[in-house]
């Protein structure tokens, strides 16, 4: 006798009852009654009932097995059909005791267990379901561009100078010469938008921030955009407005996951709500010379954007050339204020963006305003002095993005590996 | 009187003759003739046609402008219609002079030029298609993959031990402590197929041989793919070669990139052939102990598979063990050979891939004969422990991917920015 091919969990349900059937996958859960021994069978596409005789040796937990028996069917089992008549056949050797039972509806085990066993507890439905969210955003942020002309980049992780901004840098020992690991493409975004005039690209960053936090990691993902051809900020956050739209759009897509981590899928607004970061002060009752939103300062902002426009979303616009980096462009006729943004997605800062400086005179200016010399900036300065067009951009990081959508406080609740200020395994 | 929205370069021989057409992009070429003045207009899309009266100045070429005029049909422009009575606007100061002249039909410029000027090279439209054939490989890559129920992952890109391999590997400073950029995501991978079954990533890799060949980069983009519930390699040369052809079909929907770079696509078999490593030596003359395949045995298979099997591409399964990493799986029946195979394309190595070993107690002893201890490997050891189904997988290098699409021998010159021995600039 043949095995017939894989059938996935989730397709035996279609199965002719009374055909023999194989699936593969992990013992998700174990149940040996007096009469009948019951196996539930995990793959990666859902679970499903197994049947066999009872005192049917059958291995631990998570071992890998192959089963073959009888469709049948039967109201009480998932998906109204289960596996009848069935041979058990390990793939591997038992598997040792999970760090927690796989099987529970939820994973009650502590943020330093989940980050020490990640390997394993990543296998949690409700677990992997979250990952599933952000794998789905992927995939919509890229569709959306993809769309509208944008042309996918790669750019260089490892960097000779530490020049981009006054964050922390990773030194890097490249063949005895000092080197340093990428904070963000933005100069080599820039520089392609001389080349394709609209690019993307998902690539890990990396920030030595040495303050420990729910909200930030030392390597996280980051969605960069950047385009060229803008008349102002306005058309960077419509394309931002599109794309969030498109990651939305692919993460409900993802129907048993949304349901699985209780994900509340926001609704983007046609025309994302703006407010003046001056008019933002004056709203929340801050002094008019605040630099900066305080976290309550952005609470109540997502709360006003919902209460007066039904948006979840909130740009502020305008922020204070004082707290933005050298190469924003200044609000024209103000030059207090600057063409950016900061978007807050239920009264939380996920995205800043903005127009960027295009004239390679504006860069040399804003590079001696600094106290630097623009020769330590030559490659960047390149692509500009050969004519670059008026261009903006954002960065969207996954991580935060993903917990907002699962409302979990801790990005490495949905980090598969995080790497922070004290993590470096696994 | 209102400017009409942007008309891109492509879309202009679809306006309708007379009308009002803005086009903005870089002045590709200006032409002063007695006369008349033409510029080229270049932007994403394409080039254009613009006609000005003589005398009237135009900025040098690479500046970026605005056009506004008139359609107008003529049968010697570029697409049939060309811009009158325009009048052109620049958007920034005049460009600096191009470090090559990006409007003859080929660039002509020497591999240091070429990277050194970068920013500004890759705008010449047969510079910038072969990068269109890499994003178009990217975007192949992934739609064959999502259609066949792979997850993406994203995966740490700084480890915190240098064990996976002999290779060489980049040290970093992590918060004072000692870390390493990541050789390749092999143990996230195989981790992620316990929780996926099926996974990819597209990310860089960071490999820091001291060798300098145009076949090398110290960073590149690995292209990496990993599954579950295999029978053994065989299943993985199935899915590569799917992938492949997704990848060739969405290059070849780039028609006019395919048609600039000259690019000569392969026909993907619908079954790759494979010989097995002892038959492959047999077959060129090597002696039968020979360990490896030399670049002239390789050119010599891709002839024979070429003449016997009319395939561009050719897998060499069964590598001899000594040569393979750890985790490789024996052949069954014979411990000498590997369930490991190379692709070579056109007679060169293209990918590796293979089944890998998916019992804890295999990677102890195998980890033991290379004379280290299994504890040091614990935290990837772990999800064998708790049961890992066969799999296996591959990974394809992106750059050296494109150049043999290109028939270009040096893959810096499809790299946007590489990094090697000697360059972190630009």
């Amino acid at each position: 006798m043949t095995t017939p091919p894989r059938t996935l969990c989730s397709h035996l349900p279609a199965a002719t009852p009374g055909t023999a059937v194989t699936l593969e996958g992990w013992v998700h859960r174990r149940r040996e009654l007096a009469r009948i021994t019951f196996v539930v069978l995990r793959d990666r596409s859902g679970l499903a009932q197994v049947v066999l005789p009872a005192g049917t040796p059958v291995p631990p937990e998570e071992t890998t097995v192959r089963v073959t028996g009888t469709a049948t069917a039967n109201e009480q089992a998932p998906g109204g059909t289960e596996v009848t008549d069935a041979v058990l056949e390990p793939l591997t050797e038992p598997a040792a005791t999970s760090p927690a039972e796989l099987w529970r509806p939820s994973l009650d085990v502590s943020l330093p267990t989940l980050l020490e066993h990640a390997p394993v507890l990543w296998r949690h439905p409700a677990q992997r379901a979250r990952w599933q969210l952000a794998a789905a955003s992927l995939r919509g942020f890229r569709s959306t561009l993809d769309g509208l002309g944008f042309t996918e980049v790669t750019t260089p992780k490892v960097v000779g100078t530490a020049t981009e901004s006054g964050a922390n840098v990773f030194p890097v020992d490249w063949f005895g010469r000092p080197a340093y690991l990428a904070q963000s493409p933005q100069f080599y975004k820039q520089q392609l938008v001389g080349v394709f005039e609209r690019v993307y690209e998902v690539g890990p960053v990396f920030r030595a921030e040495p303050h420990d936090t729910v909200r930030h990691l030392a390597e996280y993902r980051s969605l960069d955009v950047e385009l060229g051809f803008i008349r102002d900020h306005r058309e960077v956050l419509a394309v931002l407005r599109d794309v969030l739209a498109g990651m939305v759009e692919a993460a409900a897509s993802e129907e048993a996951a949304v349901a699985s981590t209780g994900a509340s899928l926001p609704v983007v607004p046609d025309e994302i709500p703006v407010i003046h970061f001056a008019d933002a002060l004056a709203l929340v009752g801050a002094p008019a010379d605040e630099p900066d939103l305080a976290p309550e300062h952005e609470r109540a902002l997502g709360a006003w954007a919902l209460a007066e426009h039904g948006s979840d979303f909130l740009a502020v616009e305008g922020y204070p050339m004082a707290k933005r980096p050298f190469y924003t462009h200044p609000q024209p006729g103000d030059q207090r204020w600057s063409n950016s943004f900061d978007l807050l997605f239920r009264g939380l800062e996920l995205v800043t963006g903005g127009q960027r400086l295009h004239r390679a005179s504006d860069y040399e200016c804003a590079i001696r305003e600094r106290g630097e010399d623009p020769v330590s900036y030559d490659a960047y300065l390149q692509a500009f002095r050969h004519g670059m067009p008026p261009h903006g951009g954002f960065a969207i990081g996954l991580e935060r993005w993903v917990a907002r959508l699962v409302r979990v406080a801790n990005i490495r609740e949905v980090t598969l590996f995080p790497r922070d200020l004290n993590r470096l395994v696994p």
